[in-house]
């Protein structure tokens, strides 16, 4: 069985900047990872990494996969299918290809995933005016026409947010009413570009390689279709954390995983790091995923001396 | 007199990544600072920031501050000689060019400063050998000879860190014997190509474009000489913060401003980022500042939209 000192489970950029500082650190350790960059590759185009006017999701994502395997570390494409703790304070990982390998510590970075409309036209127009960031892709609709497909206070902070930088902006809610906080609810009522739709859901996204129209279920003005430049699906995220809850790992309600300043969990071995976790003030952003990891790593770096 | 709904003192990463996440966000700010880059300018190389495979700290620094411009954003090279809060909430600060400023809110990223051991050819040779940061640099000296002018955590921290990459190691250490916990003194004594130097000081750094010789106070090994190739000076760290101090900011024993995890202080209308402060768990990186920056400004603005 192959055996690491520490294995990253997730190459989003948490797992990719961990990587980078256990190489520098030289610390013997594997990526395993379903999707190299992560949710990033969903990106638009990346305009706050600092340094970098403008990159596509895809773009960064590469760059930091070269990044990683500069210095001799390896990505491996693999799903994680369980954890097994073992008697000397290292951990047994099963892989769907029915390998087996084995660490002295590991770090789960494996983010989140966003809940999807699951409409037709979401998957096809993803990253072409569907997105999933307000933050990370707000500012590429500037002066344009958007909508926002969700009720609660991510919906209404998008809302608010993109009143700022759009012309127009619509916030779709399935609901008689946002059960987002007072707050919110009242900013963007205040706000006289945002227009809120009640009872209604979008329910098609038409265009082929931009967005032309969505298509509502009721009515809105007289019509079933919405004229929209950009489509933002902000009913929520789920932490990829359902493998970690049998191992005993301490999570938030929603799952996130409960993480100290050093990034290490309830679990001795284990540290966590990026979207998934209680960190950085649940704000979830490349360089706050970035950072988690590279605190993940120094560490982990601590631990390993501490246990020569 | 210029106003604006925030200021941010320092122009280091944690400054800049707050100001692009401001300019995106679109709250009306300024970016005042001593050293646009900060501590940046004088790293040798930067091999850590993810995606990029390597850059000058020069050269990081100068694309930080076109991607900050590129927002429209403004940089003003000043220092800043006070800051008095009013009574509305808000604060004026003082410019040493006799100006003033007001904003409705502040972000303190003024980082640290390197102690410096202020001996012939230190400044000189910073960044062509002279280092302050082991973590950044030491790549660069694999299989190569260095020394480490210190005696606390850090010298040894940096000992045991920079055994595994360089073929030796000299910790050069004022006392009769180290201050560092005993954790770390054990692990430099247990490496074989570490050699603790005691009771002695470094006295000059002699070459021109690198380091050719180290000058002792005292003989080793018969010389006064010692041979290297770089020098880590690890003799402590200051915060830029005595500013902050009459303004009653909570700051802790060494002076690092005490922040929760959404990067505020105890003072309303005053948030901090990057190395000057207690976030990240005490590690001080480029990425962690730049994640605390873009914490603070996500923070600020939903501060200033709950004052709308």
């Amino acid at each position: 069985m192959e055996t690491f000192d520490l294995i990253i489970i997730g190459a989003g950029p948490a797992g990719l900047s961990a990587s980078i500082y256990a190489s520098r650190y030289g610390i013997r350790h594997l990526v395993v990872g379903e999707v190299t960059g992560g949710l990033m590759t969903q990106t638009f185009e990346i305009g706050n990494w600092l340094g970098t006017e403008n990159i596509t999701g895809q773009e960064f994502s590469d760059a930091a996969a070269a990044h990683v395997k500069s210095y001799g570390a390896q990505i491996r494409p693999a799903i994680v299918t369980n954890i097994a703790p073992q008697a000397d304070g290292g951990f047994v990982l099963s892989l769907a290809d029915g390998k087996e390998l084995s660490a002295k510590t590991l770090l789960s970075a494996t983010g989140t995933h966003h809940r999807y409309l699951d409409i037709p036209g979401e998957k096809e127009l993803a990253g072409k005016g569907v997105s999933y960031c307000p933050t990370c892709d707000g500012f590429f609709f500037k002066n344009k026409v958007v909508a926002i497909a969700g009720g609660g206070d991510s919906a209404a902070e998008a809302g608010a947010y993109l009143s700022n930088i759009c012309s127009k902006v619509y916030i779709v809610v399935r609901g008689a009413e946002m059960r987002a906080e007072k707050f919110w609810k009242d900013l963007v009522q205040k706000k006289e570009n945002v227009e809120v739709i009640f009872e209604t859901n979008i329910v098609e996204i038409k265009g082929e390689t931009r967005i032309d129209d969505l298509v509502l279920d009721k009515a809105y003005q007289g019509s079933k279709t919405l004229k929209a430049d950009g489509l933002f699906v902000e009913i929520g995220l789920t932490p990829n954390t359902a493998f970690l809850k049998d191992m005993g790992v301490g999570l938030d309600e929603q799952g996130y995983v409960k993480v100290s300043p050093d990034q290490s969990t309830n679990i001795q071995g284990l540290w966590a790091a990026g979207d998934a976790t209680t960190s950085s003030n649940h704000f979830r952003q490349i360089v706050t995923a970035a950072s988690e990891g590279a605190i993940a790593a120094n560490s982990i770096l601590q631990h390993l001396q501490r246990g020569e």
